[in-house]
C-alpha cells in the first residue's frame, strides 16, 4: 500500500492520523498489504512522536474490529471485566472474579501469562489440577452465562492485530509507549462486549509502570478511550513497590486467593480486591455508592458465596473444586526451607521486582515466552512491611524443587528485604481513582 | 539477534551507537539475524533522533564493509570520482570523466539511474548505442586501467547494505534525513577505493535538498565522513534552482557534452563541471592550486583531448564511438515543437523541478522505479535565465514520440518559466565550497 509510506510520514513529522487512517493501517496489515517493516517504522514514530487522546482511541477501535467482538447480549447480567497492568503477586482476579459473580456481574475475563518479574492469571490457574484455560469461545460464553465468570487466555478471535503489533513491538524496543500500551490493552478488553471495566493500574519497582506520573498517564489514557468507545472504565493506581500479598508462585497464590475467600486473606490484597470489586459493582449499576459496593463485597465474602463461586468456576471450566478444601490437591514443593532475618528491627522494604526475580530464580516465572515454569515453587512471606523481626526470625520461606538457583535466589531476596531500627510510616495501597468521580452505572 | 533490539532503544533514546554497535546491526541484517522490521524501526529512530558525526562515519563504514571494496592499488594514478546529488539537466559526469582521465586522474565513477523529476547518468549513458553501463567489475577495473575511467551502475558487490536500507528507507518514510543519505553516498563511493572525491551538493527546486541550510549541512556530513576515512573530500554546493545546461532528456543531454567538450557548452554547465574537475586535480594532486588547476581543465578542452577520451570511453565499454561526430545515431523523438513565449520581456526564472516534470511526462524520466523511460526525449531550452524574450518566439523545444501527455508537459513548462519586465540579477550556480580550504593533495 502505497498510502502506508505516506501515514508513515504523517506521523514521522509530528501530524495527527486520523480514524480512518488508522483503519486503513490496521487493515493492511491484517491484509498483509501493509509489510511489517511499515509497520515497525510507523511504531517507532509513534513511540518518539505520541498519539494524542482521539488518535488512541481510533487505533484502538482499528485494533479491536481486526477480530471478533463478543456478542453477550444474551446475558441479561451487567457485563463487568477487570484488569490489571501486572505485577509481582497479583493475584486478585482469582478473588475479584467469583465474588463479582457472586454479587450479580458477569465477568468475561480473558487473561494474559507472566513475563520476566511479573506473573499471570492464567499461570496461576493452570496450577490447578484439570482447569482449562483454553476454552474456545462458544464454551467460553457457555461457562460464563451459567457461572457468571470465566477466565481464559487470550485467543486468535479477539484482537488479532494487538498479537501482531506485540510481537513486533517486543523486537524493536516500541514496547514502553502508552499510547501502544494503552490501545493494547483496550482492544483486547472491548473485545470482550463488556458494558464497564475496572482497571488495577499498578505503580512502583514491581509494576511495568514505575513511576505514578506513567502510572497516572497510562491510566488516564486508557479511560479516555473507554469514554470514546462508550465503556465505562475507572482505574486505581495501586501501589506495586512491594508483592501483593505473601505468596508469589502459582499454586502457592492459588492457596492464598482461597484463603482470602475464607476471610483470612492479608490486608493489602484484601483491600485492592474489595476496593476494584466495589468499583465493579458500582460501574455495573448494582449499587449506587462505593459504601453499598463495598459492603456488597464484604457481605459476600463472609457469607462463603465468594468461595463457593470460586469452586464452581473450577468445576465449570474441568478443574478439581476439591483443591478448595484440600490444598495437597495443588502441585507442591519438594523442599520448604525458611528465610531468616540476619538483624532485629522492622521490616522497611521488600523490593517488588527483586523479590519477583528470586521467584522466577526458583521456577515460578518465565525468563523467555517459551521457558517452563514449574506451578509448585515460589515465596511465601511470613512478615509484611512494617513488622518487627528478630535476627534469626524467619521473614518467607522458600518453596523449591530445582535447588541449582537457589542460592541465587537467596541473594536476590538478601538485596530485596531492607530491615530498619525504627518502624516506618504505612504506605497506602490505593493510590489514586482515575477518573475521580465514578462514572454512573447501568440506569 | 536479542542485541538488535537494545540497539534499537539506545538510539530510541537518544544515545550514541558505537563503532561495534554499528558493525553488528549491519551484518546482522545482512546474515538476516537482524529482521527488517527492526531495520526499519531502527531507521525511524535514526530518522528522528540523528546521528552524529562519528556515528554517520560508523555507519558509513559498517555499510561500506557490507560488500567488497575495490582495490586500485595497481593502478598508479590518483584515483579521483565525483559525485552529484542529482538534478535536472545534471549532466556534468559525462565532460568532467573524460576531462579528468586525459588530465592525469583515474576516475572509477559508478552511478545510479533517475528517479522522478531527476535524471541519473546511467540512463544518458544508456542512451549511446552498444554502451554497456552493466561491466563486471573485473571488466570495469580492466577499462579503468587502460582509459584512466569507466562509467557503470551500482553493482551487488560493492556496499550491498546500502541497498537492502534504500530499499526499507523508500517505503518507510526514512529517505530525507542527512546522515541516512551520507551514508547512503559515502558507503557506495568509498567502496570505489578512491583517493578522493568532489562532491556536487544541488540546491533548490530541482535538487533533493530544496535549501541551502539543507545542502550544507549534507555536504559538510559526507565531508567529515570522508576525514573519518582519511579520504580527501570536497563539495561544490551549486544551485539547482534552474537546470544545469539547456537540454533535458537522455540522449539530448549526450548532444549537449560533446558540444560541450567541443567547446560549445552552456556557461553555466561550463562553470560546474571545470570547477569540479579543477577540484579533483587539486584532491588527486595533479595541482596545487585552483588557479592551475582550473587551467589544467581549459587546456585539456580546448585540445580536444576530452572528447578524444570520451570517445574511447564509449569504445571501451562497448559503444559507438562515432556518435561525437554523428548524432544521428543517437536516438531521435520523431516530433519537435517549439515552445513559444506569450509575451515579452526577460526570461526570470526556469522552475528545475517543474521542468523535470515535464520532461517526465514525455518520457524522459521515471515516475517509479521500474518505469521504462524513451532516451530519444525532452526538452531543450534555447534562452536561459536573464535572456531578453519577445512574444511569439521560442523559449525551447518539446522532444516528443508519444503524445498522450504533450498537453500535460506544456502546462508544466507555462508553470516552471516566469518571464518579467526587468532583467534580473544573475545567480551564481556555485554557491559555496565545503570545507573552504580545499585538503592537500598526495605529496
Amino acid at each position: 500500500m502505497m498510502r502506508a509510506t505516506e501515514l508513515i510520514r504523517k506521523k514521522r513529522d509530528g501530524g495527527e492520523l486520523s480514524r480512518e487512517d488508522f483503519a486503513q493501517l490496521i487493515g493492511g496489515l491484517m491484509r498483509g498489504e501493509v509489510a511489517d517493516y511499515q509497520a515497525s517504522a510507523l511504531l517507532m514514530a509513534i513511540f518518539l512522536r505520541g498519539l494524542n487522546e482521539r488518535e488512541t482511541a481510533d487505533l484502538t477501535e482499528a485494533m479491536l474490529r481486526s477480530g471478533r467482538v463478543l456478542d453477550l447480549s444474551n446475558i441479561r447480567l451487567p457485563k463487568v471485566d477487570k484488569h490489571s497492568t501486572g505485577g509481582v503477586g497479583d493475584k486478585t482476579s482469582l478473588i475479584i472474579a467469583p465474588i463479582a459473580a457472586a454479587g450479580g456481574l458477569a465477568v468475561p475475563m480473558i487473561s494474559g501469562r507472566g513475563l520476566g518479574h511479573t506473573g499471570g492469571t492464567l499461570d496461576k490457574l493452570d496450577s490447578i489440577p484439570g482447569f482449562n484455560t483454553r476454552l474456545g469461545i462458544d464454551e467460553f460464553l457457555r461457562v460464563l452465562a451459567r457461572t457468571g465468570a470465566a477466565l481464559i487466555g487470550q485467543t486468535d478471535d479477539l484482537a488479532p492485530a494487538d498479537r501482531t503489533l506485540y510481537a513486533l513491538r517486543d523486537v524493536t524496543a516500541t514496547v514502553e509507549s502508552i499510547p501502544l500500551i494503552s490501545a493494547s490493552i483496550m482492544s483486547k478488553k472491548l473485545a470482550e462486549g463488556i458494558d464497564a471495566l475496572a482497571l488495577d493500574v499498578k505503580t512502583g519497582s514491581g509494576a511495568f509502570m514505575k513511576t505514578r506520573e506513567q502510572s497516572r498517564a497510562l491510566a488516564e489514557r486508557m479511560a479516555s478511550i473507554g469514554a470514546a468507545h462508550h465503556t465505562r472504565v475507572q482505574a486505581l493506581v495501586t501501589d506495586m513497590s512491594q508483592p501483593l500479598g505473601a505468596a508469589v508462585g502459582n499454586a502457592l497464590e492459588v492457596i492464598e486467593c482461597i484463603e482470602t475467600l475464607k476471610g483470612r486473606g492479608p490486608a493489602r490484597l484484601l483491600e485492592v480486591s474489595r476496593e476494584l470489586t466495589a468499583v465493579m459493582f458500582l460501574l455495573g449499576g448494582i449499587e449506587s455508592s462505593m459504601g453499598e459496593a463495598q459492603r456488597r463485597f464484604d457481605r459476600i465474602l463472609a457469607s462463603g458465596n465468594g468461595l463457593e463461586k470460586f469452586a464452581e468456576i473450577i468445576e465449570a471450566q474441568g478443574g478439581k473444586a476439591r483443591i478448595v478444601d484440600d490444598y495437597s490437591l495443588l502441585p507442591a514443593a519438594r523442599h520448604q526451607e525458611p528465610f531468616v532475618s540476619r538483624q532485629s528491627g522492622f521490616i522497611a522494604g521488600i523490593e517488588a521486582q527483586t523479590v519477583g526475580f528470586a521467584a522466577m530464580a526458583l521456577g515460578a516465572g518465565r525468563e523467555r515466552l517459551d521457558s517452563v515454569i514449574d506451578p509448585a515453587v515460589g515465596i511465601v512471606f511470613r512478615k509484611a512491611v512494617g513488622d518487627p523481626i528478630a535476627a534469626g526470625e524467619p521473614i518467607c520461606a522458600l518453596f523449591w524443587n530445582d535447588g541449582s538457583k537457589l542460592e541465587s535466589a537467596r541473594a536476590l531476596l538478601e538485596q530485596a528485604i531492607t530491615i530498619a531500627p525504627e518502624r516506618a510510616a504505612p504506605l497506602p495501597v490505593i493510590l489514586e481513582r482515575i477518573p475521580n468521580d465514578v462514572p454512573g452505572g447501568i440506569s
